[in-house]
């Protein structure tokens, strides 16, 4: 097959002579160097063209970056952890296709979707083939580690279509709890970096109180970043977030802003919220919501609960059994994470 | 969690007192018994609604049959194989409800089908579920084989993706070959009943060859029922078969019987095939379609291919080292598959 051929090849001619521990950059160069190159060009192409498609959009590969770093912590060699880290970059893309479908989304990071490229069918055919590639390459993680891998992604795949239900069930309610959004967004996006992490931390050896705090370290961080994300989308700035700010405002969408500010405000300003929903003129609504927001304190509250998590990771992180030196490269990620305003 | 609690103890109670070898119906009764009673009943209920759906829907449970009968046919224990043969249905099921939102299908086996009670969204996130808690539940094999399983099931749900494209592109192509037929039906069925076979025979114990034998066994017999039902659709009793003689004619379905009349026919003949594909007069297009199928002799054509991929099948039966009354289980069923006019 020929991905295992450059896998194996690249792994015998590039990887043996790096040495143990690789910066952020040095990971990502070596992954897109192994995975970025014609992958999935097989038959029918009616099958593979739509996952060569969503695959070969540019991204900052989080989820393979985590599980290379992670593995490096621990001692691990990344050659032992490259098929489990495209797995899961594979996998997240798998979830991407089919969110699309279902949101009827017509672009994903600057590209045409894959069904609104290919149609809807081949997209479903696509995820599902995708979902299977990614169990696929996480079964060549060495035989010894293989079972526990697997464990923790059997868990993390089905927690994230647990998620993803919440997510749609919460669209249909006013009165969800910053609990319920919290137990959503950690199904939806968290467990699948705390995944990523704990993957790569079973390939390189930690203990399994390592296992655990290095996945509650992905956990927090997670949270920690979907709410600055919901954060900069209504308070960011244009220019650096690059999208016009309040496009969860103008859908309505159940964040963890509007879900405190249903619950904070009055019953006169709960009133006007909601009124708002099904308001037609984008800047008034932007504006109003934003003034009740304000009203609320909510912009303050949300930056502390995103500091709040982070600084739950960042304990967890400090507990690893790890020197210093080997966490550093997933520290200043973590920082890097925490500090941007994009 | 819910249904191991119910396996382990069906698995203490009641398997461990029954005989080595079982009969096909008290196998269908220790699946039944274990896997029938309220699985799936998990929160959130927009999730696995839809998967208690398509699961209760009653069936031969053909899958986990193949299974259970090939790891005692190598003496295994059917405990050890028991949620494998869960996670092959498990697995067929998911592919039916994607197979049913791509074809739009409004019925399965008589029920409504998932996506047109729950919605084609729920559909495919029930979809996604349930193939990962296929793999969920082939990880609970025994260590010692799971990864030999783990390679068969990734290999052969590619296979069906691949043989489920195939189906797709051939539906505009009037030159399908009969070996291209063939790879499609191989893939897109009997791929998963081979696998089945061999994931019990791997659990049961049975040397390399012997997997390979029982695999090939399974793809045959895969064969021969695939045409054997597009040989019934065609040409069988409609008192027997229970639905409507001639649903893949009226369809322009492109079946092992048409792409052999579409290459035998004269020039003239095929030109009246192809015409007939736009005939509206339903009983008129069943009849002149048969006559053109009748002058070509594809009923006999197709009888005897049936006949020698069901020969090949038991010539593979035949060579497994094991003895007669250890085959005598899936003999049987493979008579019975063979011999049925319905």
């Amino acid at each position: 097959m020929f991905i295992e051929e450059i896998v194996n090849s690249y792994i015998s001619n590039t990887v043996e002579t790096y040495p143990k521990m690789h910066t952020s950059e040095e990971l990502y160069k070596i992954y897109q160097d192994t995975f970025s190159t014609d992958h999935f060009n097989f038959e029918p192409k009616g099958l593979y063209e739509p996952v060569k498609h969503i695959m070969s959009i540019p991204g900052k590969r989080i989820r393979p970056m985590l599980c290379l770093m992670s593995c490096e912590m621990f001692g691990g060699n990344i050659k032992d952890a490259l098929y489990a880290s495209f797995a899961m970059e594979v996998f997240h893309n798998f979830t991407l296709v089919h969110d699309d479908i279902m949101d009827k989304a017509d672009i994903r990071r600057g590209h045409p979707t894959v069904h609104k490229v290919f149609g809807t069918n081949a997209g479903i055919l696509a995820g599902d083939a995708m979902l299977s590639y990614a169990y696929k390459y996480l079964c060549m993680t060495p035989a010894s580690t293989l079972s526990d891998v697997l464990d923790v992604f059997n868990k993390t795949s089905i927690e994230i279509y647990e998620g993803q239900q919440l997510d749609v069930d919460f669209e249909t309610r006013l009165d969800v709890s910053e609990e319920e959004y919290i137990k959503m967004i950690e199904y939806k996006t968290s467990v699948l970096l705390a995944c990523s992490l704990k993957v790569g931390a079973i390939i390189g050896g930690a203990s399994k109180e390592d296992q655990e705090r290095i996945y509650n370290f992905g956990l927090y961080l997670g949270l920690s970043f979907q709410i600055k994300d919901d954060l900069l989308d209504t308070f960011g700035e244009q220019a650096k977030v690059g999208k016009r700010i309040g496009g969860d405002i103008l859908n309505n969408k159940k964040t963890f802003l509007l879900i405190n500010a249903l619950k904070k405000s009055s019953t006169e300003d709960k009133e006007h919220l909601l009124h708002l929903m099904d308001e037609k003129n984008e800047d008034k609504k932007i504006a109003e919501v934003k003034e009740i927001f304000n009203l609320y304190h909510i912009e303050s509250y949300t930056q502390e609960r995103i500091e709040k998590y982070y600084q739950d990771s960042i304990k967890y992180l400090d507990a690893i059994s790890a020197d210093e030196t080997s966490k550093s490269v997933v520290r200043q990620l973590a920082e890097k994470i925490h500090g941007r305003d994009y």
